[in-house]
């Protein structure tokens, strides 16, 4: 993988706003950590997959800036994202006396930047970090925008944090140690951005997608660009969710319940939220607000993004029944209604409420 | 306990700005919740010891405003503000499938304030809560100014976040029920607002030291209010303590040591502030920033407020040596440096460094 020329997205959150770097080697071109705090010591948070790929690569490069580069190695997967893996962060920042202006570096998937963020909005009451994704996924979703946490044992990322990076640097070239189910689950989230908000980058999916999968450098770079524009216009709207936010996550309430439902870890978070954007856009049709060719069409691309758009069965004696208990649990259900993530109108979603019998129709037709 | 009437302390944080409530009797009086945010649920948080005295009486009030009020009893006491506990929070939220409108209510002191605002803080990244405090150095101090969080068995509050509660409502009446100890330990951290700030305060607590330890109405409304309104005064120009907001610590740091040497829950807080206060005092003297005369007016004020002034020993061998290992954890130290609030004149406070040798005779000549 080569060319493609880096590019630099802005997130304009007024004191909170940071720069997204995104570009082939960014990792080791040292210039890119010049503008960050300075202090003592940073801690690189990394997971069992990623340290030997990439570690000490990246703490090479920050002992230029930093006297203690120390690593916490966290085991991978959703599964782990718990409060026991966000204490060996707290041990370790504790054990080595690192005082508050200590930086965090998060040097992995979404589990490791949503817990490496999280630790650093907890600790002394919040110290800064930055987002070093080398998933698909992080590098086109979670990694900008601040949202971090934990899972609970009644529910994914219910304990956690509005606290946004200092920065965030998308090395692509971390992408060719990615396995195929994993570039497709990242996919997933760029494929989002087209129906939410520009149809024009749904077109241009649709013929490029073979690229993507193909992590083709010049579609990878303009579709990790595209993607991280979108998410930073609505996200500079709407920090906190209050409202316009909620879009980003369409195709989110069916996929939690499907990685509520199988067990963490089980589907991958992307091939969850694929399979759920059908469902979403199912809902969407069944509410009058798209046509059935627009639902197909979306259908098409996330399968040949290489993602499932059958649900699974959650429960042979009451499948339907198991979503919407899942679903009730979702952060932006209010009083116990479900509020779904739609298209109202190709590239224009909205919040809505749905009957619960409709919805028991959509999971009945999307499911086996 | 009756008379001393009721007033408000407003604390000007922009968008998180909010009142404190203070007067005898407020917790019945159904107005003093009537402006809070609407919700179909709210969690009364309290502990063992305060339930039985306060939570129905609370709850009875509250469910005029809500639809459901669940409570949450907590263990009481310092060694339990842990994960363990915090999570005992989060339980319950999911189970009743809170939503993000739920409004939690801290009742009880400073233990049960920072894990329910620390729960508010990080439950779906951030529900609004209420201080109702029971405790004297709740009223004064921690259910005032947004710090919350839990300790970590490597450091006291080393996890937290800043996350302003909607109202305080400090009542003055449930003080009726707290043991001398408490009250003692609530006093300390009144005496600080003097020499940090109002030495005009101070003479007033010279005078009215024994009607407060007396819990007498008039003196005890002022002393809340005065406090609160110097707290206020200070969070409002720095809210996350990126400066001013520090010399709110003066005692704290020798305090911490003697908590976390002794273990958490030997001497209550305000203990360890009052004689930590005293150290400081004493390391402000050999600074050359106070005279001697100045330490002991102040010793004299903490030990009329039933206080120890004489620090324990931590460690037989090499106590001094103990103190300062365990104060280079404290959260204002940078790069391993100390920094000590001290008194800088009288009616003012400063952070600074002071050697190694300079702390050692202060820590011997305050021990025993």
């Amino acid at each position: 993988m080569t060319s493609a020329l880096p590019c630099t997205v802005p997130i304009a959150l007024g004191e909170r706003s940071y720069p997204i770097h995104i570009g082939f080697g960014l990792m080791e071109q040292a210039e890119v950590w010049g503008d960050l705090p300075r202090a003592a010591a940073a801690v690189l948070v990394t997971n069992t997959t990623v340290a030997p790929l990439y570690a000490q690569r990246l703490q090479r490069v920050l002992l230029t800036y930093y006297r203690h580069v120390h690593i916490v190695v966290l085991p991978d997967g959703e599964a782990f994202k718990t409060w026991n893996s966000l204490n060996l962060i707290f041990d370790a920042l504790l054990e080595q006396a690192c005082d508050r202006q200590t930086v965090l570096f998060a040097l992995g998937g979404g589990v490791v930047g949503d817990m490496t963020g999280f630790a650093a909005a907890c600790y002394m009451r919040g110290v800064p970090f930055v987002q070093v994704p080398t998933t698909l996924l992080a590098q086109v979703d979670s990694s900008v925008g601040g949202k971090t946490g934990i899972n609970h044992p009644l529910g994914k990322n219910m304990v956690g944090a509005f606290h946004q990076p200092a920065l965030v640097v998308c090395d692509l070239a971390t992408l060719a140690s990615l396995p195929a189910r994993e570039v497709s689950a990242g996919l997933a989230e760029i494929i989002k951005y087209g129906p939410i908000a520009d149809m024009e980058f749904m077109g241009w999916l649709e013929l490029n997608i073979p690229q993507l999968v193909d992590l083709e450098p010049q579609a990878l770079s303009h579709a990790v660009r595209r993607s991280c524009e979108i998410k930073a216009w609505v996200v500079g709207q709407d920090e906190r969710e209050s409202g316009l936010r909620a879009i980003l996550n369409f195709g989110h309430t069916f996929g939690h319940a499907i990685e509520a439902g199988l067990g963490y870890g089980q589907w991958l978070h992307g091939e969850a939220v694929g399979c759920g954007m059908v469902m979403a856009a199912r809902l969407s049709q069944d509410l009058g607000l798209v046509d059935g060719a627009f639902v197909q069409r979306l259908r098409t691309l996330i399968e040949r993004a290489g993602l499932p758009v059958v649900g699974p069965v959650l429960d042979e004696n009451d499948n339907a029944g198991r979503y919407l208990q899942l679903m009730r649990q979702d952060k932006k259900s209010q009083a116990g209604a479900i509020r779904f993530v739609v298209i109202d109108g190709v590239g224009c979603a909205a919040l809505r409420e749905a009957p619960d019998a409709l919805v028991r129709r959509v999971v009945d037709a999307c499911c086996q």
